[in-house]
């Protein structure tokens, strides 16, 4: 078979007639999950789908799956996807992107005629944002039994409408059951600035980084700032600007991409003539091993408290999200390797710092991503943007890795 | 002419009567400057003044003074007092004491018959706490020439009453005119924790704090916390973090009664996954000399932007409030202290942290104040107390003062 290339241009305006679905005056898209707009986007992908020859079913959860039949057809799919919902203030690429470039893989394939041995699918996952619904990655970890059907079905959003009338109400409560997958390829914006600062267009992802979130209560004594003296302070504050450099030292120390962020903090009374009695804030450590994260946070619990002692504060940690590395599939990463290799593409190995439908679908099938860069790394924003050269080759990596997994024809 | 003691039992139950006016279900007072309450506690402060025989005027922007005559009726007043208004969620004792200790100082020279030499006058100043209509300290600042009369009375409240208005509206912007003052005392409770620290009765108060208020705006750069490795993050709180714990630092390493807060920190955009991009925040620095505040703020401006380089963001200060230092009476200040030592009082020279009305007498007229212990050192709080004993000890150190600042009566 010759070597195919994606068109381009058409991946791009797919991409731009999609997202005028929930356009925002400033650029960006509001398709936030299971809205009339994230209708209107799902029918939109559904017609391209049934143009493009492709079978479409639903779950449960409102997953989308679109299969292009293979040579051997009962041999698992070949699965690209990511997901059509937005941010409330979203972007036009996130999420976007890995559903039409799985699409444009199979217009390329159907332009020229060829076929694969193993079937091909494209899914678009329900609810990947968790914007409207907790949790985040709801279509996926449902598709993945990580979460059970029936419960989330019953969580509601801040209106009190559940999971499930949304879904009825979009019509988009199907009943397929879920399927074994053969691979899962996901292209995406990396969401981050390391691919743009080092001049790279393809990231070869290995995987995405454990993460343990942290609620953290600091609690001094509110005391006037004016006839308190330094010494006879319990202030709140002092030890959660402590923690917060503390946090940021933490990451630096540790190795296997440690990242750390305060990212949240809010004070009591905050008043500007008060020293604050109270401080509640977040603590987020990431890292792409188990046993490093656990390290970490081990670090943090250390150093809090010899901050509440030197402070004379008390300060309670609460570990409210565990969420452990995920490691992809070696064979379909070098493949992704290979493709980028073989295109002439710059690429370089990244882990993900954000979790996505990928690392629900690695703990069912074997799974790689493909990272393109997004400009100033900036997403979940109105402004977020990718050029279409760097989309477009992508999506070509994409095309050669699924082609190389699902096997084409022999001639 | 016996030495005389104030009844400590009548002063309690004065104020105690006076705390029901705005009383919250807490055991605090809301009675906030120019409404219905702070009308209805005037009015038993005028009742009560009347009772004693003073003689009382309201000048143009509410100041009451309750005036004795004296022997020598021409010879500029001894004045004592201090303000009724409190805090919207404030205790029985801020301003109360001051007052209520003046008006005891009178009941107790009228039951023993004793005349002095000037005229003595008790004082309520209008708007202490600034709660309610900026500035604080309104009537005082008025009274010794701080603030223009006319620009203040335009002065508008949340809901776009003027102080003007307010004034009317219950009945109390008078024609008094400014008047000459002999000697102005103000007891107070300390609303620190120093005298209760080193349990000590008497604060022999040298003057107040000079105060720089800074408004801080930290720009740095919004980003996922997942995807953004720590090296290439322009992170707004780790900034201010620093910046709170470096005005610590230049708090304890300078002299004179330094002290740095940072009491009002915001966060953006404040969301435990993403790395801020903004903080803004304020900085409160006092010293009780002139010179040093200024290399404070020096020093707080080079810390700045030595921050903002390390961490690649901006740092603006802007500075919003600057009170110079006030230096009490050194012959009112002895007698507080001579009075003390002559009662058999604990007591220790202290410096005001805070603002009261007596920084605008000092500008007008020789001022001293007298400190007495509250709880905790907690004060601007319902839960603010102050005991019988010290509150008796320190009306008896004012009587003394003020008997030999006014002189009393040949035999």
């Amino acid at each position: 078979m010759p070597k195919m290339n994606i068109d381009g241009e058409r991946l791009w305006s797919s991409l731009m007639e999609l997202a005028r679905i929930g356009a925002t005056p400033k650029g960006g898209v509001r398709r936030v999950t299971l809205t009339p707009a994230d209708r209107e986007g799902r029918e939109l992908f559904a017609r391209w789908c049934r143009e493009a020859g492709l079978e479409l079913r639903v779950d449960a959860i409102g997953n989308m799956f679109a299969r292009r039949h293979g040579i051997e057809d009962g041999a698992p799919p070949v699965m690209m996807g990511s997901h059509l919902d937005t941010q409330p203030n979203g972007g036009k690429f996130d999420g976007a992107y890995g559903v039409m470039a799985g699409l444009e893989v199979i217009r390329t394939l159907n332009q020229a005629g060829a076929k694969t041995r193993a079937p091909l699918e494209v899914a678009a996952w329900t609810n990947e944002e968790g914007s409207r619904f907790v949790p985040t990655l709801m279509g996926s970890g449902v598709f993945a039994g990580v979460y059970p059907l029936q419960q989330i079905l019953e969580n509601r959003d801040t209106d009190g409408i559940t999971v499930k009338d949304a879904l009825d109400g979009i019509g988009y409560r199907g009943d397929a059951r879920p399927h074994k997958v053969g691979a899962y390829f996901e292209a995406h914006i990396e969401q981050g600035p390391v691919l743009e600062d080092t001049k790279t267009t393809i990231g070869v992802v290995q995987g995405a980084l454990g993460q343990r979130w942290f609620d953290v209560l600091v609690t001094g004594q509110d005391a006037h700032a004016g006839p308190t003296p330094m010494n006879l302070r319990r202030d709140a504050l002092l030890a959660a600007a402590q923690l917060t450099l503390e946090v940021n030292r933490i990451a630096g120390t540790f190795p296997d991409n440690a990242r750390g962020t305060v990212g949240h903090l809010q004070v009591k009374p905050n008043s500007r003539n008060v020293v604050p009695g109270e401080v509640r804030m977040t603590v987020d450590l990431r890292n792409a091993r188990d046993s490093t994260l656990l390290s970490m946070k081990s670090e943090l619990e250390k150093t809090a408290q010899a901050i509440a002692r030197e402070r004379r504060v008390s300060i309670e940690l609460k570990e409210v999200v565990y969420f452990p590395p995920s490691e992809f599939a070696p064979a379909l990463v070098e493949r992704v390797r290979a493709a980028a290799q073989d295109l002439g593409l710059s690429h370089r190995d990244i882990v993900s710092g954000a979790a996505h439908d990928a690392v629900y679908l690695c703990r069912v099938a074997p799974t790689a991503m493909i990272f393109v860069p997004c400009e100033g790394g900036i997403s979940h924003n109105e402004i977020e943007s990718a050029s279409p050269a760097d989309l477009a080759a992508g999506c070509n990596v994409l095309l050669q890795a699924v082609l190389h997994t699902a096997g084409t024809a022999a001639p």
